[in-house]
Order: C-alpha cells, then sequence, then structure tokens
C-alpha cells in the first residue's frame, strides 16, 4: 500500500532525528525555554525579516487554532471562516469548546473574499440587534485551504484592509505553508506574511516535522500573556526542545522550503499527467492536494495498491478524491501512481 | 407611537399583576420550591396530559434554550437547527458559550425537515473521520418558527421518526408555542407535544406573562439533577413562586389559550386585508407574526406612527417588515393600522 | 410559620407593584432601552455622584456575578475572594462554567484583607512558574458578607491599593448592600463605592424589589461591549422596564436606604435581645443576618413556628443559625420570635 | 549544570528514538488508528492483566487531565482532589477552563484521604442546598503526588468504597506512576489499579519517553466517544504512531519497570545520605522526588553546579528543595551531588 491520502503518514526528515538522537541526553531546562527554542525562534524572526515577532511552538494544528482564538477573542467574539474551513469542520468543534461561535461564510474554491468579510461586519455593526449576534473579531483563513487553493498577496493586502476597517484580526493557519508558498500561484512569502497577518502560524507536522506548528504572534496587542493559555491549554510540551529542534532544523539551510518544493513538483507532475489525460478536478488547485474526478471503477481497482482520501461524490460514476504529496513523497511511488491510474484510465 | 413590532412590548395580563399583589407579603419558600410553582406545574401536567413530566421554570428564553443544551448534551455533541434559529442568529452564541457548536441547516420557510436532519446524522456517522466533527445530538426546533410558520404533527412525528433512528433529542423552543397553536395551521397542542419532544418549553413574556418560560422535560434521562444547571446557568430565580404565580395564572380558566387566540384573530385581520390589497408576504405566516412586502414610501410614512421590524430589504424600493400582534394588542390599534396602511397603499 | 431564614421571601415594596400596574398596558421598547431604566440609571448616577458610570440592570445575583466576571477576565485570569465567598460555594460553580478558576483565600469574619490579596498577588508573579497558575485580575468582595460582616472605607481603600499595585479590578458584591450601609459599623456609601470599586451591584432582589440587580460599572475599560455579554448569557431581560421601574422606585425619594435602615433597626434589636441573655454568636454581625448560637432543644422548638437557616453544627448540643430580617419584616414579627426565643432560652 | 529540578530533562530511552529512526519512512494511518498503537494497547492491556480495557495515547499530562474530566463529568459536576494536586494548582485553570470546578480538601502529605472524600460528599448531598453548590463526581488522585508519596493498596480500595457508595469516578494521574510502582512504599501494581479506579494514566514523558501518556479507561460506561473529545482538546496526534512506538518500547521485556527502578535506586541513595546526615525533609517522600530542608548557604553554594527546584521557605536560614532522578540520571551525576553536598554540609 502506497498512501497518498494525507502528508503526514511519515515520521520527519532525517536531519531532524539525526539531531534529537545526538542531543538526546543533554538536559534542557522545559516548557520552551531553551537554547533550542531560542535558536529556532531567531531563524524564524529571520526569515519573516520581523525580528519583534513573538514565536510559539506547539504540537499540532487543531491545539494552535483554537489556542490562539481562545487568547484572541473576548467571550462574545467570534471568528470568520469559510464554511469548509478546518476551524468550522473538522477540529470537534475545539472552538466552541472554549466558547466561540465559528461564523462560517459561503466559500468558492476553499475561499472567502475581502468583501464577504466586509458584508458581514456591516451587517453586523449596523443591525440595531447587532448586541445579540457574535461579534466578528478574527478573520480566519487557510494558507493553502483546504481545497489547496492559495490566498495572493493582492488578496491578503484587501484581506487586511478589511480588518483594518472593522478592527479584526487576521489569523492565517498555515498547516500547508510551505506547499503553498512552493506554487507559483502563490506570491506570498514569510516576508508579507509578516507584514500582513495578525498571526499565523507555520505548519510543521505536515511539512518534514515529526510533530509541531509554530505560531507567529505579529501584533503587539496579541502577545502579553499568551504562555497562559499555552499552558492551559495543553500545547506548553513539557520538553519544549524538542520543538525548537525540528524548527531549527527545517529552517537551516533552506530546509524547509527544500522539502515544499519537493512535494510542488510531484504534484505538478501529477496534475500535469491527470490534465492531460483529460481528467477533470473538483477545483483547480496548484499546490500538493489535488482533487481529481475519477470513475468509480479506477478507484476501486486503485485502491487495493494506493490509498486517497474520499472528498465527495460527484455523479452516479464518479468521485472526487484526494492525492496528496509531502516531502516524503518519492519519485517511484509517484511514478508508480501515475502509470498505474494511465493503464487503469486507459482500460 | 403604536408598536408592533416585538410581542413583549407590554407588561402582563392584569389577573396576574392582581394576583401578585394580593400574594405580595406572603413568605414563600425560594427557588422554585414553593406551592406556587407546585401548582402551576401540576396544571401543566394536566394541560399536557403527562402527569410525569418535570416543569421548571425560567425567566427568559435564551437562559431556557442554553439551560437546557447545556444539561442535555456532552462536550463534544451539539444542537442541528435552521439557520434562521433564534439559538443560531440572535442569541450572541450563548450555546457555543457553553461549549456546543450550533449545527445550521438551510432552512425554508422558517423550518427545516426530517429528511435533512436524517442526511445530517447519515453524512456524520457514516464519515470515517467522524470524531473529528461535532456529534449531531439534539434538534432544535421552533413552534412557531421566526419566520412565524408552524411544524404540523406530521412534521414532528417524522422528525421524532429521525431522533429515535439517530439517537437525538427533540427539543421544541416554545417562546411563541401559544400563538402556533391558535393557528388552524397547526394541529399541534400540549398533549401531542408532551407525546413527541423529548423537552420543550411554553413560553410566557411574549405571551401575557410579565416573564417566565416553563420548561417541560418529557424524557426521563434528561430529568435528573437539572436543578443545578438552572442554578449554574443563573436561571433558578430566588423568588421563583413569581414564576408560578404567572403560570398558575395562564392556565387556570385556558387563559393562556385565549389571549393567543386573541392574538391569532387579529393577525388573521392583518394578513386578510393585506391579501385582499395583493400586498405580497416574504412568508407564508400563519400566525401572529406578518412579513408583509411594502413599498418604502409606505413604510416610512406609517413609521411616523407605528413601530414595526425591519426583516430584510426586497428590492430597490420595497422592504419586507414584521407586525407583531400579541394577547395585549387592542382592537383599536390594529383597525387604526389596518385603516393607515390602506389610505397608504391608494395614495 | 413566620419565616427569618433569608430577605428573599415576600414580593416587593407596595409602590413598585404600584406603578406596573399603572403602566401594565404602556408599550416600551425592550432589552433595557426604554425610559424607565434610562430614569433608573440616572437616579443611580445621581446617588453615586458618578454620572459617567455605566448602569445594566440583571435579574439576579448569581447571573450579575458570573456576567461580570465574563466580561472582565481574559481565558487564564480567575477572581480572588474569600473561601466562603458566594461565588465560591453557592452558584453551581457558575463561574467555573465560564471557563474561570475561582481562587480562594482564608476568611476571616467572612472577609479577606488586602494584605492577603497582596500575598497572594506577590506569590504568583514572584514564581517563576507563575504561566503555570492562574493569574489574579478580580478581586472580589461581598459588602455585607455571606457573615453579615461590612467592610469600611479603610478596608476598601487599602484593597484598593493592592488592586493598582498588581492591576487587578476591584469588584463588589452588593446583594445586600442597603443593609450593609445601614449598619453604624460601616462607613461606606455609594460615593465612596463609585470612586474606589471597577465595578459593584445594588442588590434588589433582597432589599424591595420584586427581582433585579443594578450593576454599576465605573472603570471605563469595562464598559465597552457589556450588553453583548449581558445578552449572551440571559441577563438582558426582554421586557426590560420592568427592571427600570424597580430600581428608579427604589431610589425615587430614598426608599431603598429607608428599607435598609428599617431591617439594620429590626436586626440590631433581635442582637440587642440575644446579647442580654448572653447567648453567644458564631460572628459579631452588624447587620440584617444575625447568628446565634443556640441550644438545639430551643432550636428544635422554636422551628415549629419560625423558619431561619441552619449555619453549622458547633458542638453536641448547640448549633449556630441564621435570622434575617429585611425591608418586609414586620415589628410584629420581631416581637413574637423575641418573645418566644426568651421564653424558650428560660425554660 | 548537572539538572534535578526535573524528571524531563532529556529526551527518550535510547531504544524508543532507535525505533523511530528505524521505522521513520514507513507509512502509516494517521490519529492513532496504526499498528503501532495497537501494538502498545495490547501490551499495556496485557500489563494492566484487562484485556477489556481502553487505551488512548495523548501528548502531555495537562492534556490527558482535562480531555478525561472533560470527558467525564456533566457541566454541574467537580472533581474532587488535594489542594497541592496539579490539576488544582499547576495547570492554569485548564479545568476550569472547560467549565468544571476543581474541589480541594486540604492535603496531608500531598494526600487526601477516603475519610475526606466521604465527608465531603455526605455534607453536599445532605446539604438542602446542595444544587447550590458543583456536585462532586470524580476523585482525581496522583500517584505517586506532588510531595513524592504513594497511595497503598489498603488506601486505594477504602477511597474505592466511597467512591462506590457515592457513585464517584476514581482517577489517578500517573504521571509518575512507574517510579511510585517501583518504591518499596507502594504496594500497587498496574493489574490492582485497572481493577480498583476508573481511569488513569500511565505516564511517558518523565519515564523514559519523548513524551506521551497512555490514558487507561476501565470503566465501560466512561468509553464510549471518548475519540471525540480526544480531538476536540488538541489531543489525537497526527501522527498518533509516535505514541504508540514509544510504549510498545517501554512495555517490551519490562523497559518501563527496569528504567523506574533506576531512577528509584538512585533516590534512594540520596536519600539515605542525607538521612545519614540528619538533614530533615519537608516531607518522608519513599519516591524519586525528595525534599530536604537545607542551609541556603549550602544551597547558593550548590546552585553553581546543579540545578533544583525551589519548593518553600521553611525558615530564616532554610528552604526546602526538590531533587528528582529519573530514568535518565547517571550514577556518576548523582555520586558527584551526594559528593558535594557532604562537602558542603561539613563546611
Amino acid at each position: 500500500m502506497i498512501r497518498f491520502n494525507s502528508d503526514y503518514q511519515e515520521g520527519a526528515h532525517p536531519r531532524i532525528l539525526q539531531r534529537m538522537l545526538q542531543t538526546n541526553l543533554e538536559q534542557h531546562p522545559g516548557y520552551g525555554e531553551d537554547e533550542c527554542c531560542a535558536e529556532a525562534r531567531a531563524m524564524i524572526q529571520r526569515a519573516c525579516e520581523a525580528p519583534e515577532v513573538d514565536v510559539h511552538f506547539l504540537v499540532g494544528g487543531t491545539q494552535t487554532n483554537f489556542t490562539f482564538l481562545a487568547a484572541a477573542l473576548r467571550c462574545y467574539q467570534g471568528a470568520v471562516c469559510a464554511d469548509t474551513a478546518h476551524i468550522a469542520v473538522h477540529e470537534t468543534g475545539s472552538v466552541e469548546a472554549t466558547g466561540h461561535k465559528v461564523i462560517t461564510l459561503p466559500q468558492r474554491d476553499g475561499k472567502i473574499t475581502a468583501a464577504q468579510v466586509d458584508e458581514c461586519c456591516l451587517l453586523h455593526f449596523s443591525d440595531g440587534s447587532h448586541e445579540h449576534m457574535v461579534m466578528p473579531k478574527v478573520v480566519y483563513l487557510s494558507e493553502s485551504t483546504e481545497l489547496g487553493t492559495v490566498y495572493t498577496r493582492a488578496e491578503l493586502t484587501e484581506m487586511r484592509a478589511v480588518c483594518d476597517k472593522w478592527k479584526l484580526w487576521l489569523y492565517v493557519d498555515g498547516a500547508r505553508l510551505g506547499y503553498a508558498m512552493a506554487s507559483e500561484a502563490c506570491d506570498v512569502d514569510l516576508p508579507f506574511l509578516a507584514r500582513t497577518a495578525d498571526a499565523f502560524y507555520i505548519g510543521g507536522t505536515k511539512q518534514g516535522a515529526l510533530f509541531g506548528e509554530a505560531l507567529v504572534i505579529v501584533n503587539d496587542a496579541l502577545k502579553p500573556d499568551f504562555r497562559y493559555v499555552l499552558k492551559q491549554k495543553g500545547g506548553m510540551l513539557a520538553k519544549g526542545w524538542l520543538l525548537g529542534i525540528q524548527f531549527s532544523e527545517l529552517f537551516r539551510d533552506g530546509l524547509y522550503f527544500e522539502l515544499s518544493d519537493h512535494a510542488q513538483a510531484l504534484a505538478m507532475r501529477l496534475k500535469a499527467a491527470l490534465t492531460e489525460w483529460n481528467v477533470p478536478f473538483l477545483v483547480d488547485s496548484p499546490t500538493n492536494q489535488q482533487f481529481p474526478v475519477l470513475p468509480d471503477a479506477v478507484l476501486d481497482a486503485l485502491a487495493e495498491k494506493y490509498s486517497f482520501s474520499e472528498q465527495q461524490r460527484v455523479d452516479a460514476t464518479h468521485r472526487a478524491v484526494r492525492f496528496c504529496t509531502s516531502w516524503a513523497t518519492q519519485q517511484a511511488q509517484l511514478d508508480a501512481l501515475i502509470s498505474d491510474l494511465r493503464a487503469l484510465l486507459e482500460a
């Protein structure tokens, strides 16, 4: 079985494990107050060209999202996002469990627009009964989105303007941020993000780390006391240096970007092949998640050798599925997939 | 200014105030453990033909909804409702503030169908990642709905079957339950509701009481320890007998039904008049809330003398608005409204 | 049965019911945005000599406490109070239910001292692991306390200084504020409180209203958006003017203070009688709650005719109990109690 | 600097890292539904002699505690524990953040007794106002405690009986369970715990794993739907097999017990030395945490070469501190500590 159903199915880049092994019996202070975290933090600040940002390391994405939102929101405020957003659908109501409504807007290709957020806020604040409704306060975006699409600089700049207009925080879930930035469709880089968002996280789990997400807090108003929330929500890893090690390896010599480029190149090869065979897509994704629409017969045969994610039924005989490439996908694995897919489609 | 914008703009039926006055200096035990509450409880049990139901008295509707839902749901469960539902839109995220997601389904005339709930549950429980999503556990309906429409016995019976199939609780928000039951379009009565729902509340605030809602808990599994939740959520009125007095007056000699009939008759007169004049409606409401679509000019002129609620803009020159009648609306007030409306429409 | 077990066992001062009756069919805007609330608000601002304070009207004390605390605290902050405090013991964890720890300090006569709070904060903020503990942010006091004792101006001034030192909010639960201010032991008045606390509430339920508490928010930082929280927590009464009517009657012509003085005079008569008979007290209370320690035999006999609250067992044959006087206690009721007590003690 | 201040200052037992390295590029299903977790689960079930228990793997202790308690408690219920308990003091109110009160009882040597819990429940359930107080529902114990002390079989059996009497869940925090079981003072083993507690966790983070805690759910009533809560609270690690690997290595060939014995032997050597020198202890701890009371001068000199935790000031010139040994402590490190301590004490 070769697994293409997600991008978190292998361990970590060998360099990370190697360093863990080398430093295994060194003693460290706990809870992220160690030199490994300090080093990783400095590397991320440099990569963001933003020496003043705060960087916190957490274990997973769901945890990072609800911890940040719990810290950023007052009890009557909510987060605005696409109705396909991870926090809206696939985190078992973790944001609501901290007391906050997730306010969904209809997505298009997994994205929402500045105009939608503007209208949402206009409706809210101009309503005489606005105190009877949850106040929008955070815009939550994913880069890339659940459907593999990306926000451009122009789109994020517009969103920033709407956030300024209505005094919202702009937060970007970057579980797959590297894969997004590796795409030609995406002109966003870390310095731009650090100038534009109030906070965002750089995903590690899906991008070459064993586990871990680096939350970057840009806006000074969101910085104080964050470590209290981190501890309360279970996100302060006792052996915090394990996160420091991982992110410093990822950001040393550009490994993070290199791994992202690798996944991107493979995804584009798959996309090109499918396109050449006239296979339609659920959405035109420019990143490491590809959503072709394939005949049930092809998929059923394919499933004997490959795993992939079911996305949705399209018609009586076709389903949209998801193939992910990742930092760990091997050329040979992709070659095999492409070859088998071609054979099945031609059969 | 004559107010038609809601049905909670006057005090209480005089009989209620009279009894408060008469018993004012009598001493009572606190927190709803008094004889007035016992009497009201017994009267409601009789009206429901269900001597075994629990009846708790709370002050307001938002409070009743989130208190019941907090008691009924485990931390990973949510309530399914129409996207126009009061808990989804107009309670400032009070359900989320107790930790629970409100799962919305697209409404039609303010209602959702058993088929929609069935599909929602099927999607949830058949999904391999269902543990990553909030489990649907309560179906929340309003009788009548935010748009004045009603659920029939047939519809509620179907919804009950779906709830049984998926082990959901069926909960009915009856802020305007009397007005619903007074409508010819609604064949539901209290005994039916007590046989069909797991819990529901009989609204007092909009139906002739100063304030107060009577929560009826039918299902034995939902009964234990409810008073703890009542206290925790601020719903246990110190002078609980004030609620007992109000509900015993409302249910003595059928006053509750009589007041509902009064509002209904007036609403139907307004509806008939508007229909006669070919005024379109946003929705065909058979109850005390009417939503005509009227020219801006008419509404602006009308607003000098009457208040009504803005519902939504329909086109460049027309808006849908809401007129409510209530137990307190006087014939002369409605006559004036109809007469002025006619004059404006003819002008 | 004559009830002395609490101060919320009768309805309301007749003037309040009278005005409700007179205005019963007048129409009002909902949710506290009416002229009755505006009038009551202005009267309270005048009584506080503080025209700039915000005043919100809620239905009950538990609700007022958790609503204010939810609005004032970030998710990692807690409220510091006596281990006998109402929020710590008798509100079914309503503060915790909004996500916040109640940090208790050992009480003495129901009170805590500025020195205790200072030490608590010193321990917290000087601890290297302070992020692993809940940050103290509100000091919660009751005036008068659960044991009938009072804080003096000197004590509150000291507490204010400690709050300033550690950036805490000072909040005073005034469920029995009038009874406290009526005591010779208490030199606090409303203007002092409005200069000293960040927020406090003036109790209505136990002080002559049918129900209702007036929350006074002094500190500008706590004012914005409070009505959102009010709605979310179920504290925004639909017919808000009912609260406005009650507080404007209570503050018209000094009725609130007159009723408090009445209860105070009766309590002092009871205390004097018990003292004269050498009955010991659990605590030396200068207000309307008295806690004598009496032989079981006396209490058992007394219980046939009077109700009182059990406070705690003192030894094998004695219990401390609570007698409350209130705005509604009649001279004759107290005379009867004193006379029967004397007879039983002499027997 | 040699660190004795805690038992989570090194990485993991080399066997664990070795296996991570070997399996690094193998592909696994996510979220704990893989063969490594299945293997570890089976090994723990065998070690517990309880094939029917559920075993879930989480990343950290705070997370495990609040996730279990959120799953076990209804909104009006709380957890009873020592006032020194980790959940009461050092988890930033994480339990309260899920809505539940932590009900503290005065500790003795870090422990509470069955008699205390019995009295707490008696007071609660016999109080006429019990609905105004949080219902005790879980007893939370730590084995070993914050002060290194242990509960014996006799004590846990008594606690079990009280839990049965009052229908409480018995939950044991086993962050240092191995170290406890390695002590001669502790006659508890895993099979006993699996017969006696309703749930407990076997700590990995402090016991030789990189990170990870294995939650064992014994009582059938607590098993359903736990994975929903796991996901919601951020405890469902994407690459769950990393936890499976760690626990299967720890439970293969008794490594977990061997590592615990190692730490225990070193701790007892330190204790024996200190005892021989007549150094008093804050508490007589039979496990890997030792709390000697030492002169400030000695500690200040020692601090140049060793780290240890500050526990509390004892008098003007003495402080109690904590030295931890662990699976990773080397004989030579302890020898150095003992030798330097002796020299300083003799100076």
